[in-house]
């Protein structure tokens, strides 16, 4: 039995869509129990029928969006910390929230222990592609800020294990974000992580790739510190959402755009499912002892269901004892 | 008269594009000379009504896409280093060139000098942005690879004035660009500038600017270090591409799709239009004592027209030695 903690809070709609991404995994996989961590009373009756399979704690604040790690740790009756608490002193197998990223970083980084010999945990995330149902992992996109070489091969080395572990990709490609391909390009760090992943076994490192090809489909995995990571991030999410208002405008504009719409809306709907990111189920935390899955703050049930799917993959996968393996045998 | 080099080759169309760019140029500016560096035999005939504004320089050699700096100052006969030289050598005012970006940074930054105290040359572009006709000035993205403060805070200044000169604003905004809105957040380096910018007296400093945000409309200048500009450059690129490909695919899907695309073609018309890079006439070094403008290398001659046309208001602002002013006060 895998067993998920999950922050029934935090989201942009309550626990609403949670309940029901829940009701639907409970139902979908028999070997799966959650603990559910948040305002009990307002949906313990709803899990009458999984009541074997379900625990549920009680907690009634929610982490605000921006929040200090100080006042993070304090707000011990929260779901966030108060699930990730439990995950922990339980011996859960993951965690799952679409509360506060930094809050969610902040306190898994500090809750949940590292696994040995990872120097730091990296924010990961399946990038949806230009290929329909091609994902790409990059990692770090906000955990740290700048990494050192030797945190970028660690980061290299935990993506392919996801790679492989949860999207089903044999010897997953390696690359480096750099602003060339050729080496040498990019900052020091990138400069001398080219050479630490060139030289390792574990992974299968291809070069660099720039931003402009990331989502072209042909990448498994692509390494960056954390900082540039961010910007890609937001980059793309800025652009893509500048980019389908404007399509939304375009046919609102007239009658005759609206019919216009209508005749080509298989093609859209294709594309939207294309671009259609909630199934990635948001993002996670590598190198930490525990699974700890961050859906995004929008989720709604059908996008949360998938963020508690990675979470049951990872464990299932074994994803931290895999990792664990191969930093013991990088020493 | 205003007396503008043009580097005739090195676009991906040869010079035919360049040459119809040119004679628009001279059609619509009375006050331009233009000194057209390239295979002069393939276009001179066709300058013969504008002789007494237009001189050629014969250079036969073309600089590749990809090119070291050595490589490239030894590339005497090609049509980029000798216009370069040409602009230093005459004294002339500005420089315009479609060919490669590496080569374009390389030897403005090597054969043209730097202003009186500024740090480093920054490459900088106005993107377009969701708003129609508005631009958003960004730097550097890609000159450098990282920057110290004070060299941020110099891209800051120069990001304004060009803002102010050549795009008409009024006391722009400059916003950093960083990995959170609140002050604190992002690298070392960002944390440092935003102190410095912050106290500083010549610009208009509102704060940092989340990549996601960044092309909304409501920004004037935003300064980032070199990988993380030419990050944010090219996933901005890269998206926009992505999406726009799939937009016609979509189009193309069928007939009832075509007949869709027709019924609402206006409104994606106008956002094409919106969306017309082609217009901000590519990427510019500013910090230099000429101007310098890089266009697109797949420019046809519309895009071309406009590099000329930032070139020439440059010039005509006199950008340069306002710019030395500005430096000049700062000591």
């Amino acid at each position: 039995m895998i067993q998920l903690v999950i922050d029934m809070e935090g989201s942009d709609f309550g626990n609403k869509e949670t309940q029901q991404a829940c009701l639907d995994f409970l139902k979908d996989y028999e070997d799966v129990s959650l603990i559910l961590v948040g305002k009990t009373c307002e949906y313990k009756d709803k899990f009458d029928l999984y009541s074997s399979r379900v625990k549920f704690v009680e907690a009634n604040d929610i982490i605000p969006m921006e929040v200090s790690p100080l006042k993070l740790l304090r707000a011990k009756e929260s779901s966030m910390v108060k699930g990730l608490n439990e995950l922990v002193s339980q011996n859960y197998d993951g965690f799952v929230t679409a509360g506060s990223s930094g809050g969610f970083i902040t306190g898994a980084s500090l809750i949940v222990k590292k696994l040995n010999n990872v120097k730091k945990a990296a924010f990961c995330a399946p990038f949806i592609t230009k290929v329909k149902g091609k994902q790409t992992v990059i990692l770090d996109i906000g955990a740290s800020n700048t990494n050192t070489p030797e945190e970028l091969l660690g980061f290299a080395i935990m993506g392919s294990v996801f790679s492989n572990l949860v999207l089903n990709i044999g010897n997953p490609s390696v690359y480096l974000l750099s602003n060339g391909v050729e080496k040498g390009k990019g900052t020091q760090e990138i400069v001398e992580a080219y050479d630490l992943l060139e030289e390792n076994k574990l992974i299968n490192f291809k070069g660099n790739c720039e931003a402009r090809d990331a989502l072209d489909g042909t990448h498994d995995v692509i390494v960056t510190p954390g900082f540039s990571g961010n910007i890609f991030l937001k980059t793309a999410e800025g652009v893509a959402k500048m980019v389908n208002d404007m399509i939304k405008a375009s046919f609102k504009r007239s009658l005759s755009s609206k019919i216009g719409y209508l005749l080509s809306k298989k093609g859209f709907d294709e594309m939207k499912e294309t671009m259609n990111y909630r199934k990635t189920g948001g993002a996670l935390l590598l190198g930490l002892q525990k699974v700890c899955v961050k859906a995004h703050g929008n989720s709604n049930s059908y996008a949360f269901y998938h963020a508690i799917k990675v979470a049951y993959l990872m464990a299932q996968s074994h994803i931290c004892e895999k990792l664990m393996e191969k930093f013991d045998e990088r020493q």
